[in-house]
This record gives structure tokens, sequence and C-alpha cells, in this order.
């Protein structure tokens, strides 16, 4: 018997969980689920003989070396902070480590110390980051054995709701950590346009936003997704001229969101004053000039040029920021403050279905004629606990943690999803789920640079 | 013989170390001058006989210990980073330690450590923090004293070019650390203004300006500082319906600077590709979408709104700012790239004279009537050696240490130049050099509501 220690029962670990449990026979293994919270561990594995759930802290040193000590493979779903002690631990008694965050510079220094124990810790597993990589190698790899040059590449991912559930002026709610879609964007973006560099600071990442259209979906807008360029070094793609990748929205979305931006509303460094006793109003008003003779709504339309009878301002009094509700809550920052109002608007309704919207683009030469591929990925959820992001999240972490456990992958160190021994079992794998990508191929003008 | 050790040999350093070179003698010191360049702090004590210049590496625990345990005040003129090193120091050996820079939490937490050892570590005792602690705690406790409430304290610095030295089109050139001017703001502002709390976030920061006007010097604007909302703990004013501190610069300054910020060239956290072959208009380029079918000015003026042929548009071509000149230097941040073509423009002329314009506002309530006073002071410096920020950064710094040295201060603990037995004598000495307030009471409207 072979044990699994899965950290974190958060909702991104609903499928992950259920994917080993469902295996737990076949594969002969013991899962042990830790968190916090140990009725959200138990919830998870309840009809689960092989299945231990516990109340898990991963700062409690005796009781993370001895999880990870009798643990033949840790996945971490904690938040991504929380990844290096683990990694550490992990290191110190040879337990190969997968999870679904970025792999941060602190994960990556890690990398001698994980090849010396000869362990894998393999990062950037789920959606996105997670497939987008797996699926973008697989495409990249394949245009590079044709002997062709890949000139483009752009990726953009969206956790949404899908058709018919988009009921709110925003067309959006929340499907993953709430706090991380108030914080979306801090670094800005970098990427690469037709050869030359470019930098987005966060205050103006969602006013420079692209359209794209995806067939029988219709339009979305994209905003740049942190830094591109790492990716041409990941990807080995260093002769790109365009290299960029992005979050999706509906439409309108970006232009209000950037209301709170401006505002300084998403700010998370500092404790505003008196917060228990602050009202909606109150939080908005704050971030404008002192000016009592005019209402809080005209002086945001006057400050950020919204006008008053506007779809955007529409989207804004929707979510009750005028309201004279008080937040009752001491100790709050900025962020805290919008993620408390946003969460009553925004929250999935228990039969509400959320979806994932994912396209890739690759430009390539060919016969001296510039081709594109557009490859796209689209998956709906079941329910509001069923939700698309879930299984788009845990299920690529829990095919390739099966890998790893069966002894099919033989990489070392501090790893991305990128190499084909992992990709392709992983994408064979999640196709039997539906989640698979849908390619079309245009024939494009030759220079773009009008474009 | 006691001995001095002082950190830093820069520029703010100049008068401080000439103050206690000419005291020497009197005051039975010897000076230890340490700078991480040895002909920095040479050049600035070869004539004093009591005093020794060194190559001083903070870092090195050896060296520092053994300078600090000799010492029976530290002066500690090196970056704020470094004070809490230094302070840690200064506490294993029971030696005080006085600095210009503001108490971080890092030095704040150093509080009990520091009484235990009955020492003092005496924060912000330069200009801004500094000056301007003690002149206004000195008009606070004369309003306290006179039984009277007040109600609103503004307070805002500036380090300019003096009156005919103005002689370009920001009427600004740098006269303290460059590095510091590019990050100024970065924390953006919170206040109070009437009763409410006000946040401004970077991006806002130049934008949301005040105008004041200076007896003698004319118009300034200006943009707020970092927190206020501490001050009112550190002067006891719980009360207050408006605290704000400001930085002074001239007109027209703030809406040129903003547009740096709203590029994000101002940025400090990333390294941008290939500076090494950046040129400055690449640099502002990089900052703004890919378009190669209107020259990169017309661009900056469509997408920051700035009218081609207007003033502001004229101080950033002043800059050099869209010159095709390489930087030659790989591997900079975006505050780094905009400090090298700054330094180019705003350096001082040998003969070049600044000048430091302080303000503060205090409005109170007397006989049912509102009564505010303007408490100014304006310095020049000599020249670009001699400067007003050296002299005004320097002499309290020196002047504190001296009654530190003398046992003339009680205090223990991290503190701040704000109690009556170090303002008082401090202000009375900088009259001797100039460096004093004029005052002006005026009666205004009881409700400023609508202000």
């Amino acid at each position: 018997m072979k044990t699994i220690l899965i950290l974190g029962a958060g909702l991104s670990s609903n499928m992950l969980v259920r994917y080993f449990v469902e295996r737990a026979d076949a594969l002969k293994i013991k899962i042990r689920l830790g968190d916090k919270s140990i009725a959200t561990a138990a919830a998870k594995v309840e009809k689960c003989a092989q299945c231990t759930a516990f109340e898990f802290d991963v700062f409690n040193d005796l009781q993370r070396n001895r999880e990870v000590a009798k643990a033949n493979l840790v996945i971490s779903m904690l938040p991504a902070r929380m990844h290096p002690v683990v990694a550490r631990t992990c290191i110190r008694y040879g337990v190969n480590m997968v999870t679904a965050s970025y792999a941060s510079s602190e994960i990556r220094e890690l990398d001698f110390e994980a090849r010396k124990k000869g362990i894998v810790v393999m990062n950037e597993c789920g959606l996105d980051p997670g497939i987008d990589h797996m699926s973008a190698m697989q495409m990249i790899n394949r245009i590079r054995d044709r002997g062709l040059e890949l000139v483009a590449f752009e990726s953009s991912t969206g956790g949404l709701v899908a058709p018919g559930f988009e009921n709110n002026p925003w067309q959006y709610k929340f499907t993953w950590n709430p706090r991380n879609v108030v914080l979306a964007g801090k670094d800005g973006a970098r990427f690469l346009h037709n050869g030359k560099f470019k930098y987005i600071p966060y205050h103006k990442l969602f006013s420079r936003i692209e359209t794209i259209d995806v067939p029988g979906l219709g339009e979305f807008e994209v905003y740049g997704n942190r830094d591109s360029l790492t990716y041409r070094e990941t990807y080995r793609l260093h002769h790109l001229e365009t290299m960029f990748r992005g979050t999706i929205r509906r439409p309108g979305f970006c232009e209000a969101w950037d209301t709170f931006v401006q505002l300084g509303a998403t700010d998370d460094s500092y404790v505003m004053e008196d917060t228990e006793n602050m009202t909606c109003r109150d939080f908005i008003n704050s971030f404008m000039a002192y000016r009592v003779d005019i209402p809080v709504e005209k002086k945001l339309s006057l400050y950020l040029g919204i006008p008053e009878d506007s779809a955007m301002m529409g989207r804004l009094k929707w979510l009750g920021i005028f309201d004279d509700t008080k937040l009752c809550v001491p100790g709050l920052t900025p962020a805290r403050v919008l993620q408390s109002i946003l969460e009553k608007k925004w929250s999935l309704e228990a039969d509400d279905k959320d979806m994932i919207v994912m396209q890739h683009q690759f430009d390539y030469i060919e016969d001296q004629k510039r081709k594109k591929i557009y490859s796209t990925m689209t998956f709906i959820g079941k329910d509001s606990y069923n939700t698309a992001m879930a299984a788009t999240v845990g299920l690529p972490v829990a095919i390739t943690s099966r890998l790893i456990l069966e002894g099919r992958v033989n990489l070392k160190g501090v790893q991305l999803p990128i190499m084909k021994e992992v990709y392709e079992p992983v994408l064979e794998e999640l196709a039997e789920y539906d989640i698979r990508f849908v390619e079309e191929e245009v024939e494009i003008p030759m220079d773009i640079s009008s474009l």
C-alpha cells in the first residue's frame, strides 16, 4: 500500500480527491487528506475506507514532518506561499511533490536539493498554469517536429460563468478563491509584441485589453497575465516575435473593474481606519477628494470619467458599492473590504454552472505563408460544487500525481509539465473527461506590423 | 575623550560632519567617519586631527561590532534599510544612536530592548522627517498651553531649487538622493480631511494635488506624503478633523511627473529586457501598445491625453526621453533607467543654489472663531556642495546628537524628536544658522465644509 498525502481540501480539491477515492483499490493506495478544517476534509472522504481526514496545520513542524515522512507522494493544494515549507519537508524525506501553483523563485531555488534527493517537485499542474502549458507544448512540438518555425504564441484563459447563468451585469461570479480574483494582476504584465518588449503596470492593465472571439460563445476581452517573457525560456521559444498570456472576461468587465483599481480599492498593503463602522458608500468615498456638494455617485463619475447613465455605472451600482450598509468588520485592508462587498453579489447559486475558456493562438511560417492555429478548450461545470474550475484544476494534478506515483515520470528536481512524458498521457486522459481542444487553422497576412 | 561614530559620508553628511569637526576640541571628541568609499569619507575630515576616515561595510559583522563597541554615540546616515542592523549592534554595546530616517516597524520593534539597555535610538531628526516634527510640536504645544483646541494640521516640505536657478522647464533639480526622488510616493498617501479618512493610491497621487502660496516665493503645488494618520498618535492629536503631510514642487511638476507614473516607468520591482541596447525612446515606447503608424510622441500624447504642444509635453521632451541615445547599461529596472535619464538633466551645476520650503498650517478655535497660523521656513543653500538640504538635514541631526552626547536628553528607547527637551534647544540653535520659521495668523470661516 502506498500513501498519498493531500494537503488542502478546498474547492479545487473536489475532483482531485474524488479521482483518487475512485481508484483507491485499483491503485492500492491510502489517502490522507489534511485541512485546517477537519470538517471540510472529512466531508470529501466520508465513504472511503482507505481514506483518513485530519486537521492539518502546515506550520506545525512536528505534524508536517510526521505526515510527509509516511507518504509516498504529497499533493499540496494549500495557498502558494505555503508550498516552500512543504517542499523542504518533502526533500528531507525524499517524497515526490505536486502542486497547481506557479513555481516561485523560492521553490525554484530548491531544484538542486530536490535532484540530490532524487525527487521531483512538479509545479503548475492545474489549469492555468497547467493545462495551458501541456496543450501549448503539445502543439509547439508538433509544429517543431514538422521543421517549421513558430513566430507568435498567445494563450488566454478565463474562469467564467456558463451561458444561461451569466445573470448579472458583470456576466461574472466567483468560481475560485475570491481573494485571488480581487488581487489578480497586481504585478502588471510583461510580454513581447511583434518583436517589441511591452510592460503594462497594474493601473493600466484593465484598460489595455484585446478582444477575442470564441466560436459558439461570442466575444470576450483579454487582459495581460503576469510575466509572459519567462515562458520563452520554459518553452524554448527564443525567436518568437510575439509571446502573450492573458486572462479572459466577458466584454465590459475590465472597464468596470478598472474603477476599483483606479480608486485604490484593491490595495492589500495597509489596514483602513475604522472599517467596523464603515459603510460601502464610505469605502468608495474614502478614495476620492473631500467634497460634500455632490453625491458620491456623481463624484465618482467626475473623478474617473464614467458617464452616469452608462452600463459601467450600472455594473458598479448593482454591486451595492453606494449602499449605506455597514461592513461591521474591524481591521480590513481595502482589498478585504472590496472582497466582502463582492462576495454578497458574485457567489455561485447552488445550480449555477461555471465555464472555463482557454484559447491558444500559434502563428507559424510554412511555404512563405503565415498561418495561425486557434486551439480552444471550453468546459462547463455541473453545478456550484462540481465546477469546471475544480475539474480542470484538480484532474491534471491528479493524473500527473498518479503518473509519478506509478513511476512513469523520470524527471527530478523542480519541474513544470512541459515534457512529452507528462503532457501526452495527461492530455489523453483529460479528453476522457471531455476536457479537450478544438483546432482551427487560417492563413493570415505575412506582414502583421500593421495589426 | 568621547568618540562619535558617523556612518555614511554622502551629501547629507556634509554639514553634520563639519558641525562636529568645528567643535572637536570644545566637545573633547574623536570623530570616526566610515563610508563604503574611503575617499568620500577622507575628503570630509582631511584637516581634522581628531578625525579618522575609514572604509566601512555595514554587513561586515566584525568591523561593525568593533566600531560600535568603542563609540559613545553612533549617527547612521546610511540608507534607511541598514539602520536595523546598526541599531541592534548599538543595543548590544549600550551605545546611543541617531538617524534622520523614518522609524520603520523593524526599528520600532527594538524599543523594549533599547530601553532595557538604557539607550536612546533617536530617529527622524533630519528635515522631513525632523525639523517638521520639532517645529510642529513647538506650535502644537503652544496652542495646547493656551488651553485651545487644534482642529486641523497640514505640513508640507519641498527640496527645490532657489529662485534664479530654476532654469529648466521643471523648475526642479536633484538636491538629494535621485533614487529616492524617482521612487517617492510609492506607498500612496493617507490622511484626514474634515473628519473623513482619505486614501490616495500611487497612480493618483500626482493628479490629486493642492496649491499653496508662500509669501515672496509665489505658488507651489503639494502632493500627499505617505501616511499622515500615524502622526495623530505621535503628536497626540486625536480630535483633529484634518491631518495632512505633503511634498512641495513648483506648478506643473506633478502633472508632468505623473506621465512616468502612469507609464509604469518608476517601477522598481523587475529588471527590463536588454536595457544595454535600449534607447530612451525604446524605454518610453515599451510602456505603450505596439503601433508603428505614428511616432512615439504622438502615441504618448494619445495614450495619456497630453496635448502635443503643451508645456507638459515640453517638459517631457526637454528631458530627452524621446532621444535615440542608448542607455548602455544592462539589467536595469524601469526606475533605474528613468533615474539615469534624469541624472543627465537634473543635476545641480557647481554654483546652483538649492532651497528648502516648509510650511505648516495650524487651525484652532478661539472665542468661537477659527484661526489659521501659517508657519513657514525657507532656507537657501550656498552652492551645490553646501546645500540647503545638507544643512537642514545635517544640522538637526548634529545638534540632537550633541545634546544626547552631553547627557541633556533623558529619553530611552526608540524615540522621535517631539519632546520639549529635544526640540526647544535644537530649534533655538538652528535659528543661529538662519533656519527659522515665520508665522502669520489669519481668521478663516468657521464652517469649512464647503472648502
